[in-house]
Order: structure tokens, then sequence, then C-alpha cells
């Protein structure tokens, strides 16, 4: 354990190598970032050896500290895992670079030329959980939309994000990207974090990834503009003119496709209507898929395996294989309750009626609103974006995704002829 | 002065309020909000008598504080003042709104459609100096942009405030939008802003604007994103192929036109070459015009009036009639000190070389950079947008004028067939 003098100082030391190394990554073309990108996927596979046995101490660790079979399973490293990571960052490189992309442009009745051009946002800071593959990805992205990157890794993860990040700065001597444009915090101590969060002066965003009471803690300490995700409720919603087919794989493939994401449906509302011709058959299909379903009382009466919800099942993130059942009078009915007890994330509406459709994908204020499709589409590589740092759920700056587009700001360019302001 | 319980509790309420009127507010269309603009217009006309009154006791007060001569001219109110202030609201309700346009819309291979919709942020708290018209200003912006908005001014005009909130309050009841859209917070104690600060269950957005010390102090404590001014250290560089009646022109207007404005230029760049032959009368025409001219060396050999300039000038926001003046050998000398000691706000270039102009405006990373323009352009009026709640400094969200359209988030909106994910 460092004392906090120390830590402060060796943090700004990082600050303000990031921030220098900023004013130079802004500038580099995009051939420039991509031969980075392509450099720092070589020796990432070139030393794969090395990560794999900086990981297998990762690994010893984590089984010396008891922690769960999933968090080791999420900490280890194996060939196929690097070749992911290697293929990753290959894809990152071949996105479209949003930098100097014009945004809109306009004249104004006095000659003068306004363009809004999207620029880097400059440094970012991110503290991430025990997933090694992390390391990789957000330096990757940050570099492809013009950003440096102040690496803050799990502790469990310390051996193998310092070796990725080895691997990745091996890469970039060998280019035009200065390598202080990706750095790690090479201490464990927690303390590390507070001070992070109160470098605004070097540090232009923060992204904290991980649990939800920790990135929480996160958002409300920093003195850093912050991007991150908190709750994802979400809800699908069958409508009385949902059709019975797109009302079963829709139901079943939104909460069991995955139960631990975050676009995973917790809520089914049913429209009255169809409660004895729909609602059955999703129950059933979502049962034998091996769901458990908590229903209110008329959702009850329809079967023995269901158990009575209680209020709190409203406001419960199961990110598990649990849903709950609730029936509405109405579309109307289904966006309140949504708006009550939602997170304002992804939700979903089931209807062969457009108009009903419409009305929900308007009413309902979400960052993601869906007809006749999945919430586990809540997703920035099935929106297209390719590789995302994560899915925000505050309402500055970026909703939804968080790609490359997103990782950038802009700034007005102004051709004039001698304008003076009256 | 009320203890903090009671003030946390009385916010709370206000808060609850704003959250509660914004799920109507954000559901109103245009039509239903440009009535309410002009019924807050007509009350704020028609109460012009009450309003005055009240203003009459805040510059009473402010006069046995022996408060200084522009801050008493800015508090105070006149018929002329109100005219501009309903004017004001009038010319907002003329602006396009901005909810409900699509961003951007694309397609997806597996047929899912997304369209990218501008939406509401929510509740707005907004924290300001003692400038009773930012009242008015402020809530019809937030108004139109479909948000709701809880006002805490400062101290001194305390009564003109709350006059023109009764009068906006007034308006709303005869129209659909709810009066709880517009609340003002009814205590002059700052702990208030403390509590208010913290409220990121209620509030998505907080605006400090006034004075740097207590923007710096806002931003850091905040418990909310924010959006605001800091510092505006702008930057007009003679280029060696500048045209010598646009440089003069320009160099005045810059500095001269408002001296206490943000995009008020503070530091004149000018390339060597020109020295002897632009740069004198550029000079003579400052002087001429009240302004102190801070020079270097090589600049304090042109005139007797120069003083010399120190190091700490090329980093002063003098936000006065006093400019300091430094030669460069070429564009990039004036790039790098724009970048060591400007403030990324505006900055501009006077020449008629496109060439060293586009540099210009690809490498100075500031929110507004100009080609052969006035930096006194960094105005969201003069951009096209209407009134502005502010210019902001930061990077993330919005950068330079806040106008409507950056008073909005975005929600996707996906149109689908049955889809899921594989």
């Amino acid at each position: 354990m460092k004392n906090i003098t120390d830590i402060k100082k060796s943090l700004e030391k990082i600050g303000l190598k990031s921030q220098n190394a900023s004013k130079v990554l802004i500038n580099l073309s995009t051939a420039q970032k991509n031969k980075a990108l392509i450099s720092i996927a070589n020796e990432i596979k070139k030393d794969s050896k090395n990560i794999l046995n900086n990981n297998k101490k990762d690994i010893n660790n984590a089984k010396i500290k008891n922690l769960s079979v999933p968090l080791i399973d999420r900490l280890m490293l194996n060939e196929q895992r690097i070749k992911d990571m290697v293929d990753g960052v290959r894809a990152i490189e071949k996105l479209s670079d949003p930098v100097g992309k014009e945004i809109k442009k306009w004249k104004r009745p006095n000659g003068l030329k306004i363009s809004q051009i999207r620029v880097p946002i400059g440094v970012i800071g991110i503290i991430y959980e025990s997933r090694p593959n992390v390391t990789a990805d957000a330096s990757a992205l940050s570099l492809k939309s013009g950003n440096t990157i102040i690496l803050r890794g799990g502790s469990e993860s310390f051996y193998s994000s310092n070796a990725i990040v080895k691997s990745i700065r091996k890469g970039l001597r060998k280019t035009a990207v200065p390598v202080e444009c990706v750095q790690m915090i090479n201490t464990i101590d927690r303390k590390a974090v507070d001070v992070l969060l109160s470098m605004n002066n070097y540090i232009d965003l923060i992204i904290p990834r991980g649990g939800k009471s920790l990135v929480a803690k996160i958002q409300t300490n920093s003195k850093i503009p912050t991007l991150s995700h908190l709750d994802g409720l979400c809800h699908t919603y069958i409508d009385t003119d949902a059709d019975i087919k797109k009302a079963v794989g829709i139901s079943t493939n939104a909460k069991m496709r995955r139960t631990g994401i975050c676009g995973a449906t917790e809520t089914l509302l049913c429209h009255k209507d169809v409660k004895r011709t729909i609602l059955p058959e999703v129950i059933n299909n979502l049962s034998s898929a091996g769901c458990e379903i908590r229903g209110d009382k008329e959702v009850k009466k329809l079967s023995k395996v269901i158990i009575s919800a209680n209020e709190r099942d409203w406001s419960t993130e199961y990110l598990d294989s649990i849903i709950s059942v609730k029936i509405v009078s109405n579309v109307n009915e289904a966006i309140t309750h949504i708006e009550k007890y939602g997170s304002n994330h992804t939700d979903s509406i089931i209807t062969e009626n457009n108009k009903t459709a419409e009305l929900f994908l308007e009413k309902v204020n979400s960052a993601i609103v869906l007809h006749n499709a999945s919430t586990q589409y809540a997703d920035g590589g099935e929106f297209g974006m390719g590789a995302e740092m994560g899915i925000a759920t505050g309402k500055l700056h970026a909703r939804g995704p968080v790609g490359l587009e997103q990782l950038t700001t802009y700034k007005y360019q102004i051709r004039g002829k001698g304008q003076v302001r009256p």
C-alpha cells in the first residue's frame, strides 16, 4: 500500500502523459490509427504465451481467494479467448472512423458558413471488472475514436491485464500512435480510484463498469463526467392484437437467450383479452425453457407452476431465469406500468396493430423501444455499431450502446469573409 | 434560515412534482407547448406593474447592501426590459421544436429498422445569477424542449424572479402544460443548492450560471450531470497572408465590441512577417478604441503606448479593455500557443491563404474555430439557434451554444417483424 500523496503523484504523471499523447493522437489520420490497431493485434497474438502465463497467476490467486466459479470463468483466458480478443481488435480496425465527419452544416444570412464536425473527447479513464479482454477492447475503441485511455482493471485480473497492456504498448511503439495513449494504473490500491475520479484537469470522461453498487458509487463521487450502466429492468408487452407465434418466440428469447444481460426482459405484461389464448402458450414455453414464473392473481390461476408475484417483483431486475407476469387492461396501462417500474432501458411491444405499436414506440420513454422484436437486441453489435464500451443508462451525451461515435464530441468550424458582429 | 431536513423535504417535494409534470409534458404536442409560451408572454406583459414593484424591492435591498453599479444595472428592470423579456419568450415560441425529430435511421441485415429520435432530457435544475430575465428565458427554453425546470435564482433578484415565476405559472394554468413544469426554490438559504445538487433521483441536468468560481464549485460538487461555462480565453491570429482591412476590423470587433462576454478575444497572435505592416495599424485601432495593449518584447518596440506582457498575461481572461499581443513565427506556433494557453473555447485566424486557414480550423481543438470572422460570433443567436441557455465549455453532451437541440437527448425506436436474437 502506498500513501495517498504517492498515489496522487504517480496518477498525475499518468494524467499529464495521457493529455500530451492526446494532443498528438487527435491529429493522426485514420490510416495511422488503423496501422496501430493491426500492430496491437499482432503483438497480442505473438505474446499469447506470456499473457496465458500471467493469467495463470491470476487464476491461482483467485482460487486461493475462493472466488466463485463464474468469476473464475470470467477471468480465465485460453488460446480461443485470446484469438477472440485479437479478432475484436481487428474488427475495430475495420469500423468507420467517426472523427472528422460532418454532422451538420448551414449558412447564416450574413454569409458565415458553419460546419459541425466530430472530434475525439480527449482522455478517457475506464474502471472495469476483472475481465481481461476489456483491456484490449477498450484500448482499441479509444484509439480508433482518437481518445487516449487510462485503464484501471479489477484487482483479480491484475497480471493478465498488465500483460495485455504490455503487448498493446509494444504494438504502439512500432507506429505513429504515442505509446502513452494506453496506460494502466499499476496499483491495486483502491485509493487510486478516488484519486482518478478527482483528476478533472486531465481526464475528460470516466467509464465505470462492473457491479451496480460500484458503478453507482463512482457516478456519485466522480468530479469527471461519466458514461455508465445502472439498471436494466426491461419489459415485453403482449398486446391484444399480438401474433401468438411472435409472442411465444420473442418472450422466450427476450427472457431466456441470456438471462444475465441488461437487455433481458424481467417483466411480461399481457393484455387481458389474450390471457387465455396467447399467454398460456407463452408461459408454457418459458417454463419448459426452465424459467420460474411469478404471476399476479389472474396469471396465477392459469397454471400450478406459477408462483405469486408481490409488489417487489415489478421492480426487481432478476438477471436470472425468473420472470414476473402481469395482466393489464390495455396498452396505456402497460405504458403506465413501464413508466412506474421500468428503468428506461429497453421495452418491447408485440402486436400486429401498427397504431398500437406506434403509440407504444412514442410514449414509452426508454433508450430503446421495440415493436415485434426481442429486448435482447439492446446491444451495439446488433445495432451495427461494432464493438461497444457498454450501454449507457444516463440521458446526457449518449443513451444506449456506447460505440465509436458516442466516444466523440464535436466542434464548429466557421468560414467567413471578414464578418464582424454588429 | 431553515434546517437542512426541512430544506431537503421541501426540495424533494419540488423534485417529485417536477418529475411527474415531466411525464405529462414529454407527451404534449408542439402546438400545446407553443400555446403555453404565448400565454406566459401575455401574463408577464399584463403583470409588468407587479414585476416592476417587486424589482424595486430588490433594487432597494441591493442599494442597502452597497452592490456595485454594474450589478444593480444587471438586476434592474424597466418597461423596455420587460418588453424584451416578453419578446424573448415569443421568439422561443417561433423556434422549431427539436422533440420528435429523426436524427438518423438505418436498416439492419436482419430487417430491423432503427430510428434515432430526439426526446426531452426530463427535469432541468438551473442555478443562476441575479439577472431577472433569465427566469423567463430559461423557463421558456425548457418548456419548448419538453423539459420541466426547477429555478434557483440569485438572492439579490429574489422578489423580481418570484414575481416573474408567478406570472409564468398564471400563464400555464390556462393551458395543457402542467403548472409544476416551472417551479422556483423559495429560500435564499445556500444549503438549498447543496441539496439540489444531490437530487439525482429527480433531476437529470444541472445548469449552473454566474461567476466562474461558483460554477466550478457546482460542477465539482454536483452528483447530477452539468452543462456550464468556465473559461473563455479566446485568440485571434493574424497570419502573414492576412488582409489588413479584415485584420483591423476583426481584431477590434473581437476584443472591443463587448469586452465582458466569453467570446471576446483576450490574446492577439501575429505572424512575424506582418508585425511592421499590419500589426501597427491593428494596435493603433485597438488603442484608439480605448484598449490597453500588453505586448511581448518585439511588440513593445512598436509603440510607446504598449505595456510589457508577462507570462501570466497569456493565461489571463481579462474580460476588460485589455489585450495581450504576441509575435509568432508561423501558424504552427500560433496553434501551439493556443493549445498551451487557450481554453478550447473560440479562436479565429485571419488570412487570405485557404490552406493555412484549413490547417488552423482542423488543428485548433476548440469548440468554435473561425476563419476571417470575429470571435464574438460565439453565440447561439448568431449560430441561428435562437435563444440559448449559455455556452458550454465541457466536452460531453453539448459544446458551445446550448439551445433547444442541446436540451434534448435521444431514444431508439426499432421496428421488427418478430425477430429474435440468435
